[in-house]
C-alpha cells in the first residue's frame, strides 16, 4: 500500500461521497458552468462533512479542469473577490484590535484578514490528485497575471499555501538513472528545460555512461512528478564547452578518476511552482551526496548559460559614447556582426578577448534598471553562495548559444565551505564574489 | 536514497553550516540557556542564508531538548510574548487598511497580524528532524498549558501549522502486521491506548492470525513513527465482548469466512499532534481497503469503551428524586456496590436491563454542562457518521472495564452509504443516530 | 543489500583472489589463449580453494569472451574430449557394479560416469556472472553444433545443468509495464520475436495503455534479464487479425469490459537457454494471474503465427495428383501468385474458404517426416494443452505474414479447466483437440 | 508481484490440477498410506504434465507432512530401493560402454546410473513449498541415518542437488538489523545456535546498537527463511571474552571509532541443509562489507567457543603417564576440580598458563583418531584460511562455557590477503596456521 494506493482511496471515497450528495446537476459550459463551479465553492466551504467535502472538491477540480480561458478568468475573478476577505469581519477584528489590541487579538486579526479562498485551496487540496490540480491552476494563474493584476493576490496566497506545503523538510531527493522507470524518464525529456533531450537514446546518454549523474526533488503529494532535477558530468578538469561534454561518442570517464563534478543543466519542472525554490537546496544536497559517494572529487562547479548577455552586449554596442565598451573592443566585435565569425579561428582568436572582457562587465559592472544583476542565472548561483569562476567565450556554439550569449558560457564554484560567506556578501551588499581571472579580466585594457 | 538519507543530507549541510557560523558559545544552562536560545531564534529571523539558517535551526532544538521545565517556560513565554505580532506593524495595517479597505490592504494586515513565531517555527522546521522536534515541543506546551493559558496563542499557532504540514493528502496509510519492521513494531506495543498490548507475543496475536488486521498513517517527515493506527478482527457477528474477541486460544476465522470487521482499538501515537484529527479519515479508508481485499465483508463496526459512562452513572444514582433513573433500576443497580456482582448470574441478570436502560439514557438523553454528548468516544464516532448499533453490559470485565463503565461496550456502525447524512444530522442538529434497538432501550420501562 | 550487490561482493573477492593467484601469465591469443584457458581450467578442477577458486573462474570467463570462433572451438573440443569422463574410472566402476551390483556401486557408476566439465562448469558459475557466461557459452555452443555433432555431449550438460539451476521454483513472475526501469523495457524492445518494436513510442503502446498486459520471468541469478516474456491485448471478442490489436490510434478498451485476454507475442529471450521450456509455465501463471486481477475474463486465448504454412501450402500445390487439396481449391489458390490479390476484396472472397480448408489439413492430416505436426507453434501451445481454436485467413496482411502463412493466424485457447486432458490427449496420442468449427472446416467440400 | 505471489500462484494451479486428477482417494493413515504416496510418486514419475504433476507432487507432500516415523520409514526404504536405478537399463548401459566405450556411451551409463528418486526429487520440487518440504524431508532422513545406513544412498542424492539448487551465486545476503520485518527476526531467536538470545529486548542489544551488525543468507525458493546468519560486534580490541561483549549495560561504541570486527556468532539455520556449506562465504562476503561500509577497520576476527577442549583435556588428565600433559600443569589443573576456582582470583592466576599451554597443545599437538584436528570449530575457521590468533582463558564463564571447555575461547583472524595461502596450507598439509604467542605458548615450559 502507498501513495498511490492512498490516492486510490481518495478516489473511491469520493466517488461515494459523490452519490451521497446526489447532485445530478449537468454543470453545462462556459459563464453558466463556472458559475456553477463557484457556487460548489461556497457549499465547499460552507459544510464540514468529510466524504461529501472531498466530493465536492473533486467535481470543482474535474470541472475545472475543462475550463476554456473565459471560464477560468470568471473563477479567478471570484478567488480575488468573493473569495476574499469578508469585509465586516475584517472591521470588527480591527475595532476589537483598536480597542484592545492584545496578542488574542491580533489573532483574531490574523484569522479574519485570511481571505478565505486559503480555506478554499486547503479543502480542495483533499480531492485526489488535488496537489497537482492547485499547481496546475496557478500554472493556468501565472500565464494571465499580467493582464489581470487584480488576480496578484491569488497568486500571493497560493505561494504562502506551496511554501508550506513543499517545504524542504517534506521533499525527497532521488536518483535517476538508467534503473529508473520509463514513465519518469519520460518527464525528464519534457521537462529538460537547458540543453534538449531528443529522444530515449539521448536520454540514454544523459544517464547510463559511467561519469553521469542526475538527481531530483520528489514530494509524496505529486508521486512520480518531479519538481526539479538537476543533471551532473563528471570530469577531470573544469569544462569550458558543452559541446564536448555532450558529445555522443565520448569516451566516457571511470567514475573514480573524476576530480570534478559539473551541474550542466538545472530544470525546474512545474511552472506552478514557481518561486518556491528548491534548486539551491539541490545543488548542495547534490554535492555532498557525490562527495559520499566518490571522495576523490574535489571540485564542484556549473557549466551555465548567460542568458541575456548578446541582448545587453547588442545595446551596448550600439550605445553612443559607451564608456563601458572600449573602443578597440568595440571595434573587435563587429566580427560578431559577420556570418561564419565562429568558424573562423583568426576571429575567435581576436573575439575571445573582447568577448571575455565584455563578459566580465556584464556581471561585474552591468546592472539593470533595479540596480540589480542583470544575468538571473548568475542571481540564482551567486544567490546560492557561489563564485563566478570562470568566463567561458565559445562554451556554446549551438544556434541557441550564439543567439542569447554570442556562445558565452561561465563556470560558478560551489565551494561548500565559503558559500556561506559568499551568500552573505551577495545578499548583503550585492558583492559578486569572482575569481581573481574574472576581476582581471574587467581590469585589463584592451589595448 | 529515501527520506533517511535526505535527513543525512540535511544533518551533513547542518553541521557544515555550524563550523560557518563559528559559534563557539557555550550555551551554559538555566535561565542563561533560556535567553541564549531565544537570541539564537532572533538571530535565525532575521538571517535568510540556507546553511546557516539549517545550522542556526538545529541548534535551537538541540539546545531545546536538553531544557529543563523551567527553561521551556522560559522560552514559551518569549514565544507568546516577544515572538508574538509587533504592535507598531499591526497598528500600521490596521490604520492602512481603514483608510483605504481593499483585498491588498486585508493581506497586508494578515501578514502584519502573523505572529513572528510562525515564521520561527518553519524555520525551524527545515533542521534534521524538526518537524518531530516541534510536534514534542507542543507536547510539553500542552502538558502546561491549563496553567499558563497565555501560551494557547503559541499552541493555537502550531495547530495552524500542524493541520497544513500534516494535511491528510500527505498521509500514506500503510499495513502493519508481522512482516513489519521491528522498530516499528515496538512502537505500536508502545502506542497501544485501548487494550494494552503486554509484549511481542501479545503483539503477534494482534497482527498474525488470518482475522486481525492493522493499519496506520505515516508522514514522510515522521518516518517510522506512526501518527495513528486501528487494530481490526474479523469475525462472522456483531461482537458483544473484548474478552473472548482477543483470547490468547481463540481459534482464528479464515478471512474469506468473515463478514464484520470490527474497530476494536483506535490509538493515536502523537500528542502533540492532539486536535489535527485522522481518525476519521483513517476508519473509513480502512473500510474500503478492507472491502476490496475482502469482498464478503457486509459490516464495519466498533466494539467501543464508554468511557465515563460509571462517573455519570454513579452521579445520577447519587442524584435525589432524579427522573433519569426509574425507581426499580436505582435499585436494581444497587447490585453494583456489591463485590463479585459480574460474577453472579443472578445479579448480571438482573443488571443487564438496568444498565441497557441507563446507557441509552447516557447516550440519547443525558448531555454535559455544555449541552454535549457526554461521551466523547461516542462524539468522534457520530461526529464521523457512525451510528450507535449496539449497547453490549458486560462488554468489558476488566478492572479498566468495570471501573469506568461497569463493563458497558458499545458497538458503532459505519454503514457507507449513510455515514454522511449521519454525520450532518449529528453536526447540525446534535442528533444522535441509533439503532432501534437503543432507541427503544430508552423507550422501555422498568417495571 | 542485494543480489546486485553479492555480485559486487563477488566481484570483489574475485579481485582479491586473483591476486593471490599472484598469476601474471599474459594469456596471449589464438590457439596459446585458448591452450592457457584450457590449462586454467583443469587448475580450477584440481584445486579447493574458495576465494582462488572464484578468482580462476573469472579469468577463464573473462578470456573466453574475448574468444575467437577458433578459439571457442579449440576450447569446445576439450569440453567434448579431455573434460569428458575418465575411461579408467569409468571402467573401474563398471567392473565394481558388475562384480556386485548395488545401489552404491550404481551410485558410484553415476559418479564415474559423470564427465568433469560439469563440475568445471558448477565451479564456473560461481565467477560473478558465471551464471550469464554459461548461457551465452551455450549460445556460441549451439550456433557451431551443427557442423560439429562430437559437442552435443557439452550440450546435452549444459541443458542439465542448466535444468536444474532453472527450476521453475526459483523464477518470479514480473508484471512489466510502462512503470519498469528503462533498462529492462530496453531489453523487451531487443528481444520481442514475433510482432517487432520499432522504438520507445512503439513500447509505449504495448505497455501504457489500460488494455495491454505484459509479464516476464526472471531468474535471480540473470538479474535485470527477463528468461521470456507474453504481451497480452484485453478484448472484448476473440481477435481474428493482428492489424487492429496492434494499430496505434486504436481507442483503448477500459480493462473491466474486457472478456478475452489475448497473448499475441510470446518471446524466449536467451537462446542459451534453449530447450529449458518456460513458456507453458508462464502463460497459465499469467492467465490466473489475470483472472485474480479481472474475475471478468472468460476466454485466454493466443492469436498466433502459422510459420510453416506458406512452405507446406506451396510444396502441397506443386505436388502432383495431391489428394490433400481439392482441385477447385488448388485452382482458387493460383490467385496467391497475383501480386495485390490480398488487396482486392473478390479475391479475398475466393481465398478465404480455399485458405481455411487448407490450413484445417495443414494442423489435423498433414504431418512431417517424423510423423509430426509440422507447425511449432502449434506444437508448442497444443503440447501446453491449448485448443486449436479458430483459422483466421487475413490475420496478418504484413510481409512477414504474407510471407510465412499467406495472412493466415490461428487463434489457440486455453481453457484451465481442460488443459490437463486436452495436453494428456495430445501427448498420448498425438491427438489435436480442435474446435469444431475447425474440424467442419476440414470436412467441407470445396465444391 | 514477487516470490511470494509466484507461490501463490503455483498454489492456484496446483488446486486446479487436483480437481483435474478427480483423485478422491481417502489416502487414509500408516502404511497403507505410505503405499498410497509411494504409488502416487510412481505415476508422478510416470507422467509429464505439468498442471498434473505440480498437482500430484503437492499430495505427496502434503501427505508427507502427516507420516509418522514409521510411515517415513517405509517410504525411504522405498527411495532407497524402489525409487533407485533399474538395474536392467544399468546392465545394459554397462554392456553398451563396454563394447564401445565412447564420450555418448559414457553419458547414457551416467543416466542409467541415475536413481530414479533424483528425477522424483526434482518434480516434487515444482509443488509450492516443494524445495523447503524437502529440506525438511533431510532433516527426518538424517536423523533416521545413524540406525539405517541403507537410506544414506538418498542422503548423498539431496546432498547434490540441493548443492545444485543452493549454489552460492543464487544466494542473497542481507543486512538484519531492527528494521528488519519481524517474522525474520523471531527466526533469528530460534535459531541463534552460540550464545542464546533469550528474547525480544535481548535481541535488540544484539541489532540496534552503533557497534552492533548481523548478516545473513537467504534463497529465493525459501523466503523469508535464513540459511545462516553472523552476529558482528564491533570493536577496537581483539575481545577476549564474550560476557563483556554481551553485557547488557555496555555503553555502545560509536561505529567509526571501531578498529576490529568480531565475528562472535554464526549459527547455521536449516538441519536439511547440512553438509552444503555457506559459512565460509558468507565470513568473507561479510568482511568485504563491513569493510566498505567503514574503511576503518583493520581486523576481522572470531570470538570462537572451543567445544571439545574439556573432554580432551579432562580425558589427557586422566590418562596415565601423560607427556603431553606435564606434571606442574596437571597439579595446577586439579583446581578444575574445585567448586568456585573461577571467581577466585589467585586460583585463576594459577590456571591462566596452564589451561593455555594445554589449549596450545589441543590445537596444534593433538589429533583424534582419524589424524585430524579435534575441534570443529577450529577445522571450520581454520579451513576457510584464518589463522588461530589468541587463546582466552576466561574467555566464557558461563555454565556451557564451563562445561565444554572450562572457559576457555580463541580468536580466529581472517586475514584477506592470508586466508588463501593459510587455506592450502591447512587443506593440503594440516598445518594449523597460528600465530607466535600461541606458537610459543606450545613451546613454553611450565616450570
Amino acid at each position: 500500500m502507498n501513495v498511490g494506493m492512498l490516492g486510490e482511496l481518495f478516489a473511491t471515497i469520493s466517488e461515494r461521497g459523490r452519490r451521497l450528495i446526489e447532485r445530478r446537476t449537468e454543470l453545462g459550459s462556459g459563464p453558466r458552468r463556472a458559475s456553477a463551479v463557484i457556487e460548489l465553492a461556497e457549499d465547499l466551504l460552507s459544510h464540514r462533512g468529510e466524504a461529501s467535502g472531498v466530493a465536492r472538491a473533486s467535481e470543482i477540480l474535474e470541472a475545472y479542469v475543462r475550463f476554456s480561458p473565459d471560464e477560468r478568468a470568471i473563477f479567478f475573478d471570484a478567488l480575488a473577490g468573493r473569495f476574499g476577505v469578508d469585509p465586516a469581519n475584517v472591521a470588527a477584528a480591527v475595532e476589537a484590535y483598536r480597542a484592545s489590541p492584545s496578542e488574542e487579538a491580533a489573532q483574531r486579526l490574523h484569522l479574519a484578514a485570511e481571505p478565505r479562498r486559503q480555506e478554499l485551496f486547503r479543502r480542495l487540496n483533499l480531492a485526489p490528485g488535488g496537489t497537482q490540480s492547485l499547481v496546475d491552476m496557478r500554472t493556468h494563474l501565472i500565464a494571465m497575471l499580467k493582464s489581470n493584476p487584480r488576480w496578484e493576490v491569488v497568486d500571493r496566497d497560493l505561494v504562502h499555501l506551496f511554501s508550506s506545503w513543499f517545504n524542504r523538510g517534506f521533499l525527497v531527493v532521488k536518483r535517476i538513472d538508467w534503473t529508473t522507470p520509463a514513465h519518469i524518464l519520460e518527464k525528464i525529456i519534457a521537462y529538460e528545460a537547458v540543453h534538449e533531450i531528443r529522444d530515449w537514446n539521448d536520454l540514454r546518454r544523459r544517464l547510463q555512461p559511467s561519469d553521469r549523474r542526475c538527481f531530483g526533488f520528489f514530494h509524496p503529494a505529486l508521486v512520480d512528478e518531479p519538481l526539479i532535477f538537476v543533471e551532473v558530468a563528471l570530469t577531470i578538469d573544469l569544462p569550458a564547452a558543452i559541446g564536448p561534454l555532450l558529445a555522443a561518442e565520448r569516451p566516457p570517464l571511470a567514475a573514480r578518476d573524476a576530480r570534478t563534478a559539473v551541474f550542466y543543466s538545472i530544470s525546474n519542472c512545474q511552472t506552478g511552482l514557481k518561486g518556491i525554490s528548491f534548486g539551491h537546496f539541490l545543488i548542495k544536497q547534490v554535492a555532498e551526496e557525490l562527495k559520499k559517494e566518490l571522495p576523490e572529487l574535489e571540485t564542484f562547479v556549473t557549466l551555465s548559460p548567460v542568458p541575456l548577455f548578446a541582448t545587453w552586449l547588442d545595446a551596448e554596442r550600439k550605445a553612443e559614447g559607451n564608456a563601458a565598451l572600449p573602443e578597440t573592443d568595440r571595434k573587435t566585435l563587429e566580427l560578431l556582426d559577420e556570418p561564419g565569425a565562429f568558424e573562423n579561428d583568426l576571429a575567435k582568436k581576436a573575439l575571445a578577448p573582447a568577448l571575455t572582457r565584455a563578459a566580465a562587465r556584464y556581471f561585474l559592472a552591468a546592472r539593470n534598471a533595479e540596480g540589480k544583476l542583470i544575468d538571473p542565472v548568475a542571481r540564482f548561483h551567486l544567490g546560492n553562495g557561489a563564485r563566478l569562476e570562470r568566463l567561458n567565450p565559445f562554451g556554446d556554439l549551438s544556434p541557441k548559444g550564439l543567439k542569447q550569449s554570442h556562445g558565452m558560457m561561465v563556470n560558478y564554484l560551489y565551494d561548500l565551505e565559503r558559500i556561506e560567506k559568499n551568500h552573505e556578501a551577495f545578499a548583503d551588499a550585492g558583492t559578486v564574489v569572482a575569481a581573481p581571472v574574472v576581476k582581471r579580466a574587467l581590469a585589463k585594457r584592451a589595448d
